[in-house]
């Protein structure tokens, strides 16, 4: 299927990369949007075929409204996954040099991911944040004696130069991104699926629910817990496990929770990134 | 204790009202920093007694720095929480009508949280998103026929009036934010401990720490996994559960755990918000 993959905007950041990635396996044309609420309500609309966002450590923004979306909206469901490296660069006008630099540019967690570099290299300089990583970008295209942690790609948008790379902290940085469509994933031999329920509050009520899984010998990737919105005190769990919906063990598990929890909702098997 | 309690700047945003809502129970000096991990390494290097800072669902940046500090650094403990409300305005210069918005600032995730009321009350607004809900308040406060979505405390700060007040879509928002200091808190009867620990992979791992806590009678109140920075793959869970470390039944578990495992890390004990 072609179509329209629509990602949050601006150019140049690593929405932007992980949507080029995604659109090597997959031809798609890219539409940019200003939030991920944005994104995904336009696949729950079918104004897009697939919208890709992060999901979990993103620099652009908590993950927080991707979660929430994922609960309260329907026609939507989870179809691939990308795990992308976050690598920073620090970029500036050419001829620019990095003893001359005064001030720093970049989204707050960048700034964060490479307080290192910033002690080690820029000690003097004026570290100040803004939206995102494109912006900080523009901000040093214009601005002399500045510059920008953001990604590489981001130079050759805003014609600016690299004065460092790789400058984080920690090499194992990662973003995990979904795309999001009508339908999932067909089973593929090795995939996940993602999944919400909501599990009474009470000792062991969570070690009940893992049973099912455990006893059938299915693996857990991620376990998150989020307060729901709408019962203060009681909790959703987000739960990715290896296996596809429609495998049997796992038809046997959705059964076995779905006949004993208030609350579940599949949101999508995948192909394990 | 009297001391100096550093806070997420800059001011007017939700973590400087979290900051003064816990002055009004302990006298503090305040003191402002422009990211999250200079607030941890200020507690953890004994230049600050105490910092406030986010941990869930905030607005101001994803809680990951948190987590990761609280995993790598030594010296600091977790010794209070508090659970904070968020309620947005649309804050203007006095005078503007809500009819003559046409430009809408505010932190991407707050624009997010009040796309309803975008929608229905101001179709035609272009909306941006700036760095931070103190960002908006200024912008606000020098461009004409603009708004800011922002605590309504911003309006003092910024010489703004409200032109609508709790305009987000749902009413259970919350950010729980927690006091780090040198020490924990000593018990109190209703008390909340947090730890992180490393699960080895496959099927049932997760499962079989979970039985010491429910065969100890141990409620949980939070469980995340994230992935381990060093060795991908592996998993770090984030669990709370409640009661105090020093409380025989967690000393027992501790200690049943520390067995069993090859990391675990309490981050301390507090009074449950």
């Amino acid at each position: 299927m072609d179509g329209k993959l629509g990602f949050l905007g601006p150019r140049g950041t690593f929405s932007e990369e992980a949507a080029l990635l995604y659109c090597r396996s997959y031809q798609r044309s890219l539409v940019e949007f200003s939030t991920i609420g944005e994104v995904i309500e336009a696949v729950a609309s079918k104004e897009l075929s697939e919208g890709i966002v992060p999901l979990e450590n993103s620099l652009e923004g908590s993950v927080g409204i991707t979660l929430d979306l994922l609960v309260s909206l329907d026609g939507i469901a989870i179809r691939h996954e990308l795990v992308f490296p976050i690598s920073h660069c620090l970029l500036a006008r050419p001829g620019e040099q990095l003893e001359r630099v005064h001030t720093v540019y970049s989204h707050p967690q960048a700034l964060g991911q490479c307080r290192g570099f910033l002690r080690r290299r820029l000690a003097g300089a004026a570290c100040l944040s803004v939206e995102s990583t494109a912006a900080a970008a523009k901000l040093a295209a214009i601005n002399e004696g500045s510059a920008a942690i953001a990604p590489c790609r981001a130079g050759a948008i805003y014609s600016l130069e690299p004065l460092a790379e790789k400058i984080e902290d920690s090499s194992n940085n990662a973003t995990r991104f979904i795309v999001l469509a009508e339908e999932d994933h067909l089973p593929t031999g090795s995939d996940k699926t993602s999944m919400v329920l909501a599990c009474p509050d009470g000792p062991g009520s969570l070690y009940t629910i893992l049973g099912y899984f455990a006893h059938l010998g299915i693996n857990l990737t991620r376990i998150e817990s989020r307060p729901s919105r709408r019962n203060l005190g009681d909790y959703l769990f987000f739960i990715d496990c290896q296996g596809h919906r429609l495998d049997p063990v796992l038809l046997q598990l959705h059964s076995k929770l779905r006949s004993r929890l208030n609350f579940i909702k599949l949101l999508g098997s995948y192909p394990r990134a």
